[in-house]
């Protein structure tokens, strides 16, 4: 296990309802005047943002609004928006939705006290300060409302980019499962399947002696074997989105990953694939990820030979850890398959002549590698996508 | 699964030499003046004391010190420590040791701005303010380090009573594994056996549909299977004392105990048993716990066989979940013999005689019964006894 450092200190409020409380917690959070920042109008038409603005107005909290968050959100509204909180002496931002705008409210809390271009934290650069953010989520999937990371898409040239600090870490976020039930199926399994990548990047560590973490990482992996089909099949099972949700959570906050080095190159690349054809990100995950797998397998099979029995109940055999490890591969495809994933390039409507474009806009370091469990070249990368390519 | 609010804003450093950050993180918390409180001679000896003071004063953090914490802590030190602090205009608590000394520092923290008595918190009263804590911890095993709970001794009588509140959640908290490599194999052992109780209180909930609180409960278990018979055998390995530690942090957060009701009826027997004996903690556990459930099994299965399927390894048989569960409990029963634990009321020293005087001291409700997974009448609780009493 490696030295780490572990800083969690959002204030989860979880349950049925639980937006009632936003203005309460807003107040006790310090905040007196907020960005209402959403996407499109879902949660105008369900009644959430109804009932949020009476919370605001019931604890006297101020509020100005700026809608039109897209998936996979952009910069152009990043910019609008910090032109907005400053203009409106906004103190607290307040998402509410799922990944996306929780991802732009980040983006808009960097920006604001910064004199220069916000973007700069999406090329390595630190924030030193950042409004305060609390979130109203209504997808479980992208785990946002309990880290420090948001990730933008720059429209000029479709650059999708991550940044993360502490200082991101929402100050509150309201989990009601019951906001999820309306969630269709396909938006619900690329969700999952987000969940799932965010725990499968910490999992594939170099990193040895993590015992405790792995174990935590299995947690949340057999948690999704057994709810998600519920919620395919059912999607207003609000028992099954309750597990889901807390899930979501716990996948991203860290826990699963402190004292470990971790890959995130499935992610990586799929960011690739989102950016040009704008798919949903978990729909990329469902594609990419199966096929990092199978090309890393071969090269480095301990880890997958233990996922595979672990999470996948696939039976040991010490004598070929590599074929353990393909078979547990092979039953998580069919899962995603069976929760209505695309699990090909096709599927997702690519064309196999963007690749090479996809792998230039990478960004490989100087020695023209991906770090990872399995350190990835361009001819690697390629080979992932000509895996994704096979139905 | 139940709503639920957790919040657990402890910053956790973890690492080989951490504490050579404490007089930093201090700062950074907000601490000018600290009491530097302790237990015996160990962390003297050790040089960790020294150490720590080396890094206070390079901060600039003045402090005052009050050693001489006694395992099962007593309120006898917690008023001079109160008195101390008022004097001396402490502003954060600076315990460094294992749960006892914590525990008696989060005493002081609440004492020190209340104008009543502070045993008021031990017999049901929410505190409205606290002292800040931050811990140097040096013993895997209360969990205190990133709790917010608390359990004090009454000298007068020997009455041990718990309290909790998250404003007693540390600031931050210094996890550093070799510190704990130095620890004997009982003591060890001891705090192994807590680790484990922390999470059993929490699995064993009449609430339903709480996969993924099941699932970490046992990624916890699981962790500990494997790594206790390691550092036993081992002392001085690190990399096992590493998981035990963040493992054990990991118990207590109440990550594990989230959206369900929990069951500390072993707990509390124990803490009887420990007051009157003045026992090791874990020690007590080890004789109280698995006689506590095989005692319950019988009258409500499912979650012990559910504990001996996935914890335990034992094969599943619908048809006698109470003979998979005794299987689970039976192998709990070995683990902890292998590690050296007591099983049974004799090897603690304790005298049957004295069970009813232990009984009456539980202070049972209005209906004298201990809710839980299984309620218990005193009837029940000396039937517990009588099952720890066998061979």
């Amino acid at each position: 296990m490696l030295d780490f450092q572990f800083y969690s200190p959002t204030e989860f409020v979880f349950g049925r309802g639980a937006e009632a409380q936003v203005g309460t917690l807003i107040r006790k959070h310090g905040g007196s005047k907020v960005l209402l920042h959403y996407g499109g109008g879902s949660a105008e038409r369900s009644g959430l943002l109804g009932r949020v603005r009476q919370s605001l107005v019931a604890a006297g909290v101020a509020f100005v609004e700026l809608g039109g968050v897209k998936p996979n959100p952009r910069d152009t509204l990043v910019y609008e928006g910090i032109g907005l909180c400053r203009h409106e002496q906004v103190d607290f931002l307040l998402p509410v939705g799922g990944g996306s705008v929780i991802d732009s409210a980040k983006a808009i809390a960097m920006g604001v006290p910064y004199e220069g271009d916000f973007w700069d934290f999406y090329s390595g650069k630190s924030p030193s300060a950042a409004l305060p953010v609390g979130t109203v989520l209504t997808i479980a999937a992208a785990g946002s409302e309990g880290s420090g990371d948001t990730v933008i898409t720059k429209e000029d040239g479709l650059l999708k980019r991550g940044a993360g600090s502490d200082l991101l870490r929402p100050r509150f976020s309201i989990l009601d499962p019951e906001l999820t039930c309306t969630l269709p199926p396909y938006q619900t399994a690329c969700g999952i399947t987000d969940i799932m990548a965010h725990v499968f990047e910490r999992y594939f560590t170099p990193t040895t002696e993590v015992e405790i973490t792995d174990r935590l990482c299995e947690a949340v992996l057999l948690t999704m074997l057994k709810e998600a089909p519920r919620v395919i099949a059912d999607p207003g099972n609000v028992d099954a989105r309750a597990n889901i949700l807390w899930a979501g959570t716990v996948a991203h906050t860290n826990l699963c990953g402190v004292g470990r080095a971790q890959d995130w190159n499935s992610h990586g690349i799929e960011h690739e694939l989102s950016a040009k054809y704008d798919c949903a990100h978990g729909a990329g995950l469902a594609v990419i990820m199966p096929a990092w797998m199978t090309h890393c397998c071969g090269r480095a099979p301990a880890r997958f030979a233990q996922m595979a029995e672990r999470v996948f109940g696939v039976t040991p055999d010490p004598h070929d850890p590599a074929a353990v490890g393909r078979e547990g591969i092979r039953r998580f495809r069919a899962f995603l398959a069976r929760i209505g994933m695309p699990t090909t390039l096709a599927e997702l409507g690519a064309d196999p002549k963007d690749v090479p474009e996809m792998i230039a806009k990478l960004g490989l370091g100087e020695d023209g590698h991906m770090d990872g469990y399995v350190p990835l070249s361009p001819a690697d990368v390629a080979d992932i996508f000509r895996i994704a390519g096979e139905a």
